[in-house]
């Protein structure tokens, strides 16, 4: 919803027709009890103003269809490899499962695919859905708000002002990668790279900015764009170390792509954390343990996100839960959104 | 359906009611153009047969959903976490996306949540369904019957009469054990093992009497049961050496179980392949290809499976496609159904 047009309100609607928002309601809904002259009435000034029914929001009162959809703006392919996804899933099967609410997963190609799945949530098949991993410029956030469906992003969906008021929940990514960095200078290390996520989705960039909070802006050249895999890792390092030789530290935007460096220093002969620090983010259990050496990391909850996006989904606006992990409270204008917090985890790497 | 019981057909209504199919099919889609008295008696005819009709064939002639769901009988734990489903998910993928066709993959946490899988199913939300690794009494099959969307199975679904005629897509999985036990007798071992999948799966059971045809029965003491996972191969193949301590050979119902195998075998300081040879089955990449030794294994072509299961299910009966790879032929009196051949992959464990 963009602020300067606000979208038509029943209200809007009841006093044009000169009924009551009962009345509205019922012949919206295509309930009896309207007779003829009022119920035109009623769809005349509904053409008038444009007003759009959130078929999507009455279906989630009614309990119409006891399923849930939930995206993720990623390849199927990326998908299962990425063990982020299943954790998050798992979180948000379980909350589903206890609310006997049916997980409906759109798996896709690419993007390309997002209208076919924009025409499905529009097609009135679930009551509301949960997605994730969202990129910059995806088409699939001003599709999801056409279909009308409730929506609860994973991670903050940023960028476009008709998402300023999107339900989300997102970990505190910016003051995870602070305390990340933080630690390698507190160390002594002087000369700490960066291997940033894609930058076009906001934990990447928030992980980044908050890099930048301690290192003073940050050198461009200690600075690599990844993709969060890895191979990409892999990469990344490569050319960091091409750059900057004698770098002493890295702050890896996850930990696959904390694994993937690890195997480049291992390959040429580096010691860790002796000549080079290495700190990750998610703390994705078994891998970041069975890294040689086992990786210091930043603790997200990611099957919490997960639990809490389907449950913020379920009870609606307005009514922040209170988690199994403390919450770092609220962030948006609207109440409607949580951030947890991280947590730094202390093991060989760093 | 039963074969002593059939379903009342649309002719049948057609003709109590002394009309055309036509407008029998009219009446019963809900269209428009037949006048009430007519209506009425195609009604009646509908009630006193107690025709059902076919919703979901409906919907997949008109294309009304563009839809279709995916049930993969295994928590959603197990789905990601065996390469399996993700295999054969990306078959199912490509395939619905080269016909613009939504892949709605519907997660459960056990088969205590298949009864909500069922009434999804049955609320016309897709235009049909793909159901694999199903077990024994699984209430699924019944419950997609009664639904009514037409489905095609990944494995043949066996036991239930009512399944007779059901299409599936399925690996010749006895003919493909038997090819792992000759070649194993062939290397002149005679204490061949078996570790078994879970024998409510027809995968499992049929590999089971692959391994029985060449063992002229088999000698139970050589056959533990598993699960398909490696933690489970590793417990099997403990159990064994136990039972059988100079047992020379094992095949394994599946790669993820043998590599649980060659785990044990190297912790014992046994030999592969001198002291016992080992053979998988699946060909799963990059698996096979990355134990120690390498695995020698019966390749099945589990993308080839996902994507014929689709392409059954989006083009209907009496269609039995090629495929990219030569296909055995049709199995079952219908010709609905297709078994695809498998092949034994030789690498260094046998």
């Amino acid at each position: 919803m963009s602020e300067t047009a606000p979208r038509p309100t029943l209200e809007a609607v009841a006093a044009r027709a000169g009924v009551s928002r009962a009345t509205v309601s019922r012949v919206v809904n295509g309930g009896d009890g309207v007779r003829e002259p009022l119920a035109a009435r009623v769809r005349r000034a509904v053409d008038e103003l444009g007003y759009v029914p959130n078929q999507a929001a009455r279906s989630l009162v009614t309990k119409r269809h006891d399923a849930v959809a939930v995206v993720i703006a990623e390849p199927e392919t990326r998908v299962f490899a990425d063990p982020f996804f299943a954790r998050q899933l798992r979180g948000i099967s379980k909350e589903l499962t206890a609310h006997d609410t049916q997980l409906v997963l759109l798996l896709t190609e690419g993007r390309e695919d997002h209208a076919r799945v924009g025409r499905y949530l529009a097609g009135g098949h679930v009551d509301g859905a949960l997605v994730f991993s969202l990129h910059l410029d995806d088409p699939l956030p001003a599709l999801i708000q056409r279909a009308g469906v409730p929506t609860v992003f994973g991670g903050r969906p940023g960028w476009s002002d008709g998402m300023r008021e999107a339900a989300y929940v997102d970990s505190d990514n910016r003051g995870g990668a602070r305390t990340a960095v933080r630690h390698l200078a507190g160390l002594g290390r002087r000369r700490i790279a960066h291997i940033c996520g894609p930058l076009d989705q906001t934990s990447a960039a928030d992980r980044l900015e908050g890099y930048r909070d301690v290192m003073d802006g940050g050198d461009p050249r200690l600075i690599a764009e990844s993709d969060f895999t890895p191979a990409g890792g892999e990469r990344a390092l490569g050319e960091l170390l091409d750059r900057v030789p004698d770098l002493d530290a890295v702050f890896a935007a996850n930990d696959l792509t904390a694994s993937g460096a690890l195997r480049v220093l291992r390959a040429r002969g580096l010691r860790v954390p002796e000549d080079i620090a290495v700190v990750g983010f998610d703390d994705m259990l078994p891998l970041a343990e069975q890294t040689d050496p086992p990786l210091t990391t930043v603790r997200q909850d990611i099957e919490g996100m997960g639990r809490l996006m389907a449950r913020l989904l379920l009870r609606g606006p307005g009514t922040a839960p209170p988690g199994p992990t403390g919450l770092a409270g609220g962030t948006g204008g609207t109440g409607r959104s949580l951030v947890l917090p991280t947590e730094l985890i202390r093991r060989a790497s760093a």
